[in-house]
């Protein structure tokens, strides 16, 4: 298997799009800007859908499922929802198709089939959910609702790439509904926690928590918190939004709830998600031009085990030694290969394994045989040590979460490296183009000047970081006063 | 929590939509033909996903995920399968809203934003999956291809039911290429095999296996393989289909290898289904009129405690003997709630695990406490037993599995009790509408005689069983010569 990969120095983008064909995550489908997610791909997406799941429902979640359509008159009843998404909407008008009269074989949409009202394709489920909770809400005992869904949602993209931006994607929403505006924004705050904790320690990718401004918000929310990720190009990517609603959607779907002195109030709400552009994520940080490089925790075979023998005895010794160590892995929870494909050579699946990006490679020749040893190499640092097969089992088991710190540790100082303070235009302009990452600086607080930067460098403000410190300064562009750094980057 | 549920007997379709609702599986939604799974509901289908998901990985499968969408050109690419589907498409025209200058606030299709193509909704995948698969399959090497995928489908059914029949539902479809038409055939009833066995020891439900006649078979199939399962009301339901594809899909899209000889030959296929149309076979099977059954295998909650008392000291006693339980419980896989709820007395809490369909309630007084006691109800049978707290856990980890056998030995004797062979047009007209079930006939093997029964009757065969026995005889209906016998239900 010959990797051929561009380099990220070469072109990053084009090194993005050739990598997730080639380590066969995705590939694009003969639908335009819809992708199909090879079984490699969807085994990561499914790491990540259980662990997401597990802390789901650690946090007294459930799951539901709810109409993949949303009526016209549903979706604009919450009116700045609806204008946020109107302009990418996937529309159905008709249920019917029949036979083309002119074409023999060929079907022809039935006019006669036309919808009264139109369906709209959720681009995310807010209508169509807060018009159930009407049903489901009465009293301030029915509160909270703690729901999730796993779903597909359309966005009709214009630019479309595989995982980034696909004009269908996989995600998870979730929807709650609480007595109280505090329980409300504890909530959306827990759960960005949780897409905190996740991708730091299962995707192994640091990130900045923070608020966005008004003109990033999610469109019907009073508030939008995110996590927000770098990417070794030095763009930042949002990995996840944790939506407070307050009582936006309450209101345009007429949901009270009798309190306990019986007095009817709106209902508060949150609503959270992360998608399969969180794949983009795992791969824009940690790969390299060799491949693909995944963390251990989401990895879907973590150890390979690649046997090097001429004859056929060879392999039959190797491998019932194999065996043995595989059974003993599969014990520790560790998910491992053995490839034992003759009609490949050790090179070729060295190549392979580089490529998909598995964490850690053991190879057995016949003098490793005899000495009773292991070639481990790690994939993400490509180093190679002789490891005696006593005691293996759990020297690979350390070194699975070895491996796990370490790539976080390297992800985090990258990152650490890419935090730059700037204090004036000149600055913000030069330290955009040649350093890259994100750049800590005053703003003024309107919309304005943050599109009028956005025109000039394209660079948005990614957040205003949970932890900012107060400081007064002066906005980079227009003077004005301010009193602590937002985040600005280019973006994905 | 008053149940007030229709009786079967009174009205069994209307007892089932009420079942439906008040145990809270699902609901009608705002949007035509679609349902809401709420989450008790979709807790029982995560249940069965897993569990199939387990048995279609370790005989080999992949998942992966396509496109919600297929191009009407696509679609239409194999003649059959779209013909068989036509009728009963969304079909997503435009992909843009805007706003109505007439209507301040309101929103209109934006003409301008038409597609070019029209997008099918995916009633079912073939079409999308093998027009990827040709960029997949090039050498025998690449073959078999063993991919499931999880998704939401649509098929626009002008009347449907919660479970049974809805515009949108979900399942699994797995779609399989190979290299031999007996690869195929293998792997075809390989699969329905994995359906029984999970339909028999999940779900406790008995299954007939048969196949399909050419009238009932899949839209673009060779041969469709079916379980048939038989609800307490006499009518039959489908419960699952592996095809056998032929070539028909790989002639469609051009899907061709090169075999060891190196010489072209097109792929042979399958694909197989079950969908969220299980769970109404599910609660149809195992119900009563106190409520929902489940079987062990699949309840979200298999055990439920329950503590009655008058004082707080009393709850406080229970509760520390209960919490060690749940902990032993917990410890043994077993699913267990605590419900230690004080606003509500014992009996509604009663009434409601009954009508959720929990396994086995555990009751526990002050006199319990002192006599070392639980007073154990098995939802099944609805009797109830004292029984010593010293090794309780063992003992309910055997009650489980008990109940689980005993509701499929329940369900078979039911379903053998009602297969009956009937000789006659006369008898199979009164058979089937005082015993009802499944009617074991000659039939002369054409479509006409089994449409005119049909006509005449509303019974449809539901398959040629595969355990069918050699059989000279004559046709119910015409008098013709029949080598074997069919079965014969009104089905859902």
């Amino acid at each position: 298997m010959g990797k051929n990969l561009t380099t990220r120095s070469e072109d990053y983008s084009k090194w993005y799009n050739e990598l997730v064909v080639k380590a066969d995550l995705a590939e694009n489908s003969g639908v335009r800007g819809c992708m199909v997610i090879k079984p490699y791909g969807y085994a990561i997406w499914e790491k990540m859908q259980a662990q997401l799941d597990k802390m789901f429902k650690e946090t007294g979640h459930q799951n539901a499922y709810f109409p993949l359509f949303v009526p016209k008159s549903m979706f604009e009843a919450e009116e700045k929802n609806a204008e946020g998404f109107a302009k990418e909407c996937a529309i159905v008008t008709h249920y019917r198709l029949k036979n083309d009269e002119n074409n023999k074989g060929k079907l022809i949409v039935d006019p006669n089939a036309k919808l009264e009202e139109e369906l709209i394709v959720r681009p995310t489920s807010e209508a169509i959910i807060w018009s159930t909770y009407k049903k489901w809400v009465n009293s301030y005992r029915d509160l909270p609702l703690l729901i999730n869904q796993w779903a597909n949602v359309v966005r009709w993209e214009m630019r479309t790439r595989l995982f980034l931006r696909t004009a269908e994607f996989l995600w998870q929403e979730g929807h709650t509904a609480h007595s109280t505006q505090a329980e409300a924004l504890a909530e959306t705050k827990q759960m960005l926690e949780v897409y905190a904790e996740f991708a730091e320690n299962f995707m192994a990718i640091p990130v900045v928590k923070g608020i966005k401004t008004e003109t990033e918000r999610f469109a019907g929310a009073d508030e939008t918190f995110c996590i927000e990720a770098l990417m070794q190009d030095g763009k930042a990517l949002q990995a996840g939004t944790s939506h407070f609603l307050g009582q936006n959607f309450a209101k345009a779907f007429d949901v009270k709830f009798a309190n306990q002195e019986g007095k009817l109030e709106y209902v508060w709400g949150t609503s959270w998600g992360v998608s399969t552009r969180l794949m983009g994520a795992l791969i824009m940080t940690h790969s390299d031009d060799n491949g693909l490089v995944l963390p251990p925790n989401l990895a879907p075979i973590q150890v390979v085990i690649v046997p090097i023998h001429k004859t056929d005895e060879q392999l039959e010794e190797i491998s019932a030694q194999v065996n043995e160590l595989v059974k003993a892995l599969r014990k520790l929870n560790i998910s491992v290969k053995y490839d034992d494909r003759t009609n490949l050579k050790p090179g070729f699946k060295f190549n392979e394994y580089e490529l998909k990006g598995v964490p850690v490679r053991l190879a057995i020749g016949p003098k490793d045989f005899e000495n009773g040893t292991y070639e481990v190499a790690r994939r993400d640092t490509l180093t190679k040590e002789v490891v005696a097969k006593e005691g293996i089992e759990i020297y690979l088991q350390n070194l699975l979460e070895t491996i796990q710190k370490e790539m976080f540790e390297k992800s985090l100082a990258y990152r650490d490296a890419h935090i730059t303070n700037v204090e004036t235009f000149e600055e913000f302009k030069e330290v955009l183009e040649t350093k890259t990452g994100f750049l800590a600086a005053h703003w003024d607080g309107t919309p304005e000047t943050e599109e009028k930067i956005k025109e000039l460098t394209k660079a948005t403000i990614r957040c205003v970081p949970l932890n900012q410190v107060a400081e007064a300064g002066t906005c980079i562009l227009t003077g004005k006063p301010s009193t602590g750094r937002v985040y600005f980057a280019k973006a994905y």
